[in-house]
């Protein structure tokens, strides 16, 4: 069994090595700078970690961590352009840096670059079953992507479409790389399904936690300012939570508050008192522990030993208190 | 043996069954629009083909042709995006009708979509071959876009640079697509190869004679009008062989024409007029007689019996006299 650091390093080993030094530079150039612009490789570890619950051997699990970590870096570049993102880990995102049209099609290529990978399989008997399980979260990926997009204008949203488009931008990814993983180290189905589910709940429960942090966390260990989302009028939880809650002058005032544009650090006063009021941070504290404690539930599922699930619960215990 | 119109209206039967219905409706409403743009659909039918040849059960090469119109699709989609062009086949481009975002996201569902379609073959343990073939074809396209975006600004482009782009941006996917549908049809490794070749010979022939006929066919057999590379400085064969060739005055009347903003058409009769001087429509026509006699050489050497490839020579000739 192998720590997330190994992992980590392990994978950077192999990601250093496979960097693309082909013709024509301006293509493949935007496609390395965006895979070594860091972050902590979460995806492609826990593909590794899932392999490793039933192999010894991960090494041949290396493409296909590859191969999710650059379509989870192509949706970042696409969906930079689409939100007409600057940065990114604190550096120019790639249609600032090498222009729109390169960053277009630098992602295309990145989307076919990672089917590259896909097909690199020890054992290509697998490869119908993965690539299937591959297309469903990539094309799973794109619909919450447009969910997102459609939430911006539509005047309002359930709470039930907003869990469904978080768990399919955010969370399928990390599901279906866990069972890719797993069926890579030669997990049954039962198991890889299990572990799917495991990673669909951790998946939801995070973005929940991070809904409730954008407000509420401690901006010291957060790493950045709060209530950015409500200053933007994102749709998390919490507003859509309170827009469904708010009656009488609670929502007079909620209604007034979002349509404030004068003095972003008031809004988000006034919106941060009426959630308090409302008590959706518990609400939605709620649902995420009932998310998290369901997801390991399906890891206890996974019929390997405990002791190989150590590193995984270890690492979905520290994702959940934003220690990695 | 199946003819070309029975191919196509196979094929139109399939897709009509095959368009989305899913949710969310933005995303995949752009993705039916531009299929159903219509077009000839050569790049499936020629798939179909491929098949054919080696097996009269070709229904099952059927996903595979609609991967590769869709495939095709998708680049359409960004490369419109990229060029900013307003029209397809005579109706709004997907970004002009849907948005730029939609353009953007459409387009990368529509290439994952070709993939759910390749891994729908009868027999799966192809699909890493067929998937190896596919990927590297669908680079390829990229590759090309870019060193097509990139001659727009160079000075100077090579004749061997240029053909080997638009080898990469026209006849990968031709010849790709005709070697894919030769397997599945249960062709051997050597007959498949040579098809590719046949596709590929051709696909640059098409192009070669698509730059002559810009310039010097008849605008009411070729159904637009003449002149309009030259009217847009566009580095066609006709052009880069002429800043090859011309020499002294001729050299000095060329880069003239070629600055000229301000009438097209006397720009047109001007670079035409040294076009003829230096003779390099003779010079594009012998080279592209060449790829097409090297084409066909390629379609002998398939080992099946000659009345098989009847509808595909035709195809091919068809192709050729712009009578499809």
């Amino acid at each position: 069994m192998q720590s997330v650091e190994h992992l980590q390093e392990l994978f950077l080993k192999y990601l250093k090595n496979e960097l693309f030094d082909q013709s024509p530079r301006e293509l493949y150039e935007p496609v390395n700078y965006i895979l070594q612009l860091g972050g902590k490789r979460l995806r492609p570890v826990l593909l590794l970690m899932g392999a490793n619950l039933f192999s010894e051997e991960i090494d041949h699990a290396l493409p296909a961590a590859l191969a999710i970590e650059i379509f989870h870096n192509f949706s970042l570049v696409h969906d930079d352009i689409m939100d007409e993102a600057p940065l990114r880990r604190g550096q120019p995102t790639v249609h600032i840096k090498y222009g729109q049209n390169a960053g277009i099609l630098s992602g295309d290529a990145m989307l076919i670059l990672t089917y590259q990978y896909l097909n690199q399989l020890k054992n290509p008997t697998q490869l119908p079953t993965i690539l299937q399980i591959f297309n469903q979260l990539a094309i799973e990926v794109c619909e919450g992507q447009q969910y997102d997009m459609n939430f911006e204008t539509e005047e309002s949203v359930e709470i039930a479409a907003y869990l469904k488009m978080i768990e399919l931008k955010t969370s399928v990814l990390i599901a279906g790389g866990l069972k890719i993983g797993a069926l890579i180290g030669g997990a049954n189905e039962k198991d890889a399904n299990d572990l799917y589910e495991f990673g669909r709940h951790i998946g939801i429960a995070f973005q929940l936690q991070d809904d409730i942090l954008d407000t509420f966390g401690d901006p010291e260990k957060f790493g950045k300012k709060v209530g950015g989302d409500i200053a933007q009028n994102k749709k998390t939880f919490l507003l859509l939570k309170s827009l469904e809650q708010a009656r009488d002058q609670d929502r007079v005032d909620l209604l007034e508050a979002l349509s404030d544009a004068a003095d972003p650090n008031q809004k988000i006063e006034q919106v941060t008192s009426i959630y308090r009021k409302l008590k959706v941070q518990e609400q939605a504290s709620e649902l995420m522990e009932d998310y998290l404690k369901k997801a390991f539930i399906y890891l206890d599922r996974v019929q390997v030993e405990d002791a190989r699930k150590v590193y995984l619960r270890n690492l979905a215990n520290q994702l959940m208190m934003r220690e990695i």
